[in-house]
């Protein structure tokens, strides 16, 4: 075991920390509103999460819990409801929704101002484009813990295995912003393991545990595992812990880019609050 | 000299004649409108090129050619109205704009349904979450010819150089949609040559005339040449012509995948007008 840990969840005390303060020198505490459409229990637990961490930076936020009766149009009004308040500025549509439910048009009914999960087709659009707007949680926090950790982005070969519009695909923009030479692999890649070998520093978000052995790492990569699945009832990356015999660096499984998606979703919602109501400040990038 | 010629020209011609029969079963023929808000002749040129094949196609068009005292608010004007316009299926600005005007907010001023460059940051985000809408017209044409010539894509090793907005970035989309492996690289690349020489297709938009010689190329490697540099009065491409000795195929340069773009923009104005006056028809992908 000799690869540094990179805490997720320290870069997000930290961060939370920083939007506390910020949120403090506003005149108006942010307010985020989770819109949950489902009684799946894993959503629930995540909606939680999100919940404490923005209590803890002093974001306001409530949850609208729908039912299983709810109609696709009562949704979308729901959704439409809150993007007319001026009082909200971040609203997170949380998947799954109920089976009947179709996602697509809720999460594009989403005003782009205020979707505080950067997934919004003209978000994207501004994300490849270079233009200002939220960026997706998950692959900002990958970028965060990277800064905080100081890993070095410039000219290094980032390898990305997952090509998912949450993940993978979002990752390459921000790590080609980085000036880094960004490889995107997925299911059909001919030969993974050489890719990885390769690599200065390895994206894992295939959503297969252990799928990453240390046998497919070069001794110094770093490795940012966004898997997560549940394996006999323990959370499990898709990086096999072994790496960490290899790697320089590797963030934990819990306990690593799970806790910075939580807190980017905060943060996109303190810049999107900061944008709306004019204070100077700008969406974060 | 052994590589297979990928003619662009071929390939536009037989796109053309595609359109202009699907342009003759529509009750209106589509209508384009160019915007040049320059004195550049190069850029006159590239509009005469663009008009000459949308008449081919049997597309209306006209040039909108404004002065240099144009001012921002009139040229945006001038988009407005266009957009307003049910007889205007698509409007193409031609870049680059006169010195004093400034083209981001009247690219994204143009009405996404009539982007046929698809360049619009809203376009962007469809490309990108794998959602109907117009595609740049360059990386489209590249696909284009990969068909037309039967190029395999699905789990090969594709390396594109250059990660611009027109042509880098979205094909890099278009790439990944086919289940290719794609590394993109530019100019902070480590080792680009290390890159080149494993890849099944390479695709050269860096803009630098003769950049990419045989020792780069692996033999039996699809070379697509993006780049088109005036050297000596002569265009020349990112790719040195004696990659023919190595590469299975290359697109020359002129001839290739320019008038594969100028193509497109007509197909994607064809497109915008199915989509737009509901014949059934949906824009292309």
């Amino acid at each position: 075991m000799s690869a540094r840990i990179l805490s997720g969840r320290t870069v997000a005390n930290a961060l939370v920390d920083e939007l506390r303060a910020e949120v403090e020198r506003l005149p108006v505490a942010p307010r985020l509103v989770f819109v949950r459409a489902s009684d799946d229990p894993a959503s629930a637990s995540y909606v939680r999460s999100k919940a404490r961490l923005a209590s803890k930076a002093g974001v306001r936020n409530e949850t609208r819990h729908l039912p299983e009766s709810v109609r696709q149009e009562e949704l979308i009004a729901v959704v439409e409801e809150l993007n007319a308040d001026d009082d909200v500025d971040g609203i997170l549509v949380q998947l799954p929704l109920h089976a009947h439910l179709d996602p697509e048009p809720v999460l594009t009914a989403v005003l782009p101002a205020k979707d505080v999960d950067g997934l919004h087709p003209v978000n994207v659009g501004r994300l490849w484009t270079d233009r200002p707007g939220p960026v997706p949680a998950t692959p900002a926090g990958l970028l965060r813990i990277c800064d905080h950790y100081e890993v070095p982005l410039e000219g290094k070969e980032v390898v990305i295995v997952g090509r998912s519009a949450l993940v993978g695909k979002p990752a390459a923009a921000l790590f080609l912003r980085r000036h880094a030479t960004v490889t995107v692999a997925h299911s059909r890649t001919r030969d993974l393991k050489a890719h990885l070998r390769r690599a200065d520093l390895i994206v894992a978000a295939a959503g297969r545990p252990g799928m990453i052995g240390p046998d497919a790492v070069a001794p110094g990569a770093v490795v940012l595992d966004v898997g997560q699945a549940p394996v006999d009832g323990v959370l499990r990356g898709d990086v096999d812990p072994a790496v960490a015999d290899v790697a320089a660096a590797l963030t934990p499984t819990p306990g690593g880019t799970g806790p910075m998606t939580v807190a980017m979703v905060v943060a996109n919602t303190v810049a999107a609050a900061r944008a709306r109501r004019g204070d100077g400040g700008g969406p974060a990038r």
